[in-house]
């Protein structure tokens, strides 16, 4: 499998806003064709280490493409840089001057004398012609290696790459295509994860796997290799199915959909309907609920009962049970759940209630401490919960937790 | 001016979906104290190349920091790759060991025997704590070179470099400062902003200015340096205060602070409570205000009505206005505060209906048509949208556009 790196050239790109983009879509085009990106660097207008990132690309990959840097400016160093790496000499192309001075008139102006810069190339360069801008970029095969040169603009970048290196890499590469899937996991910590199915990924080398974990949520990501694409796809489709297996109910996804996107279809799928009571989350359940288009058609209502009195006046929680048990119980959620769902006349109603922090905690209850209440015509139930995390990280994870009980209790319903 | 290298690590990284941002957030965090970044790497979990990477860095700047690839599965390695890369051993400390079994222990767990990975450091290294995960942190002085080996998660990376990096750095006084202001508008276009302000900002060389267009909010970014902390703030405060004032209200924000805090701090200066109501924003309002710490004091309960049922039911809204005019109505959103106001008894109510698309739309109210409405004691008010932007955009930019509107009210109200 061959192997790329791409360099990305501008001090721009190592300002705290910026940054390189242009990496993401040659890696998806380049991993479509089966060449994988091994290393990405971002350098400045920096001559010395920008010519020793392109040797050291060039002595450990196959393809070094770099973007950026080949303007008409003084710090503009791509050209001069790449040619030195590469020890070789910049030529001066009377054409290529030829075409710039043309370019410009077409726009009605004289071409300023600092844009004859770019009428060097790099001696034994093939030129890529740049119907979009005004810099040309540049291949150079050398030893078996191949050296590209683009513009940074995407808009000149991508046409490019598409129209000149993607051809030429097509019939080098060899028939490989590489594949994604990915699993979403919840409830689990990915350390308790991994015990449980690196028994069964380290036995297989195509495809890869990488565990990623993301607040609540783990992703399984499998990668694989085949002649074809449908190689590919079965090589992931086989590994896929073992974990699902192993894992059982805790893989929410294996098309890569959010936990509110699954809900959303287990309750189209079911014709049930569903409204949710939040305390700590304040709206967070229903804000990625709703994010969801089509969700009208089985959300109807949700209350924020961020104080007391409002869960009383709102939901019918009595001001009793608050009293007793603390509006952090399991008593109050399971109200609040039964509440809801009697005032919005759904299917199913949820819950939450807990100490998101940073303050309110107590040595009974500390930060973290959460509630899920759940309610269903025939049953109403509760779930404590300690999360882990930052306010924003225990609020998140609280509604992932909501959704995620929801999701089991229909699956668990389809079951019987 | 001492000079850093950022490697971010982790094969995740170098897919077509995933970018490296926490060094960005180094990156600022860095400037800020007269420190540049001159080249970033992005590595996959690749024993070799990161090997390369981390010694090629630590030979030609001062400051090398990496970030990810310490946890406890097979393909985290920056742990062993990096004491490689310094020709030093891992040493095993029973006490992280210790601490990471407690920590589980803490959340009702068995440490899982992956994690015992966790408590080997590079010899020498000064431990960095973590709060926030099981992964230390290591810092590595070495031929007046520094290794700074950094979590990936940046809600454990950021508080690590800010509690245990800076202070470290800080000692390494540099002699320019760079400092940064933000001023935060609401309620214009860029090119109408830059009309404006662009009069006042070219005249300054230092502070730079960059005006960075972000969802509803525009940030004026001012970029300053001195020979002190203290010469930088004031070159900032100066030309703030000349675009500040040509802005006027516009400006919601000159210290960073999100919509949802400045209407926090004005409800709490002001000693004013409030409820929302929202249908097309599903929660999102009541989302944002309680991310806000302390939003308990001043943010009472809110309504999900989605459904024409739920707006009538827990709001009052009456069902033949709503048959007249539309749920999506400058007179239904402005029923929607009446009632949200009555129910929550606060001093002020916000609500908001809309079209968000990507259905649902229609010639006379086309998605983007978005109505919020405002009721006080003496005055119910509404205001009509046209928003740009997909589903989740113009779900956002109503937020943005009702919590602005209660903010100028609140002024308003101040000035009287």
């Amino acid at each position: 499998m061959l192997c790329a790196e791409i360099v990305a050239i501008g001090s721009e790109l190592l300002t705290p806003d910026k940054t390189d983009t242009n990496s993401l879509w040659l890696t998806a085009a380049l991993n479509e064709i089966g060449i994988e990106v091994k290393l990405k660097t971002t350098v400045g207008d920096d001559e010395l280490r920008l010519e020793e990132t392109i040797r050291d690309a060039l002595s450990r990959s196959d393809i070094v493409i770099t973007t950026g840097g080949l303007g008409p400016t003084e710090d503009d160093i791509t050209r001069k840089v790449s040619a030195k790496a590469l020890d070789r000499e910049l030529v001066f192309k009377e054409e290529l001057l030829e075409e710039l001075r043309e370019r410009f008139r077409a726009y009605g102006y004289e071409m300023p004398e600092t844009n004859r810069s770019q009428a060097y190339v790099i001696s034994g360069a093939t030129i890529l012609p740049n119907p979009n801008g005004s810099a040309v970029g540049m291949l150079v095969e050398t030893d078996k290696k191949l050296l590209i040169v683009l513009p940074g603009p995407p808009r000149e970048m991508k046409p490019m790459f598409r129209d000149h290196i993607l051809p030429k890499l097509n019939e080098t590469a060899p028939e490989i295509y590489v594949k994604r899937k990915t699993l979403k996991v919840s409830g689990m910590g990915e350390s308790a994860l991994d015990e449980l199915i690196a028994p069964i990924y380290t036995a297989y080398k195509n495809p890869q796997t990488a565990t990623l974990f993301n607040k609540t949520a783990i992703d399984i990501q499998l990668t694989a290799q085949g002649k074809t694409e449908e190689d590919a796809d079965s090589l992931n489709q086989e590994l896929a199915q073992k974990i699902s297996e192993k894992l059982g109910v805790a893989v929410f996804s294996t098309i890569g959909e959010k936990m509110e996107e699954v809900v959303g279809k287990l309750l189209t799928q079911t014709g049930k309907t569903l409204s949710v009571a939040e305390s700590c989350t304040g709206g967070l359940i229903g804000e990625r609920l709703t994010n969801v288009s089509g969700s009208s058609k089985y959300f109807f209502e949700g209350a924020i009962t961020y104080s007391n009195e409002a869960k009383t006046r709102a939901l019918g929680v009595p001001k009793d049970l608050i009293d007793k048990h603390g509006a952090v119980s399991a008593e109050v959620a399971e109200s609040m759940a039964v509440g809801m769902r009697e005032r919005a006349k759904t299917d199913y109603a949820i819950s939450v209630t807990g100490v998101a922090g940073p303050t309110g905690g107590t040595e009974e209850k500390p930060v973290g401490t959460v509630f899920v209440g759940y309610a269903v015509n025939s049953e109403t139930r509760s779930l404590r919960l300690n999360l882990p995390g930052d306010r924003n990280l225990i609020r998140w994870r609280s509604s992932q937790a909501a959704l995620d009980y929801l999701r089991r209790k229909i699956l668990e319903a389809g079951d019987e």
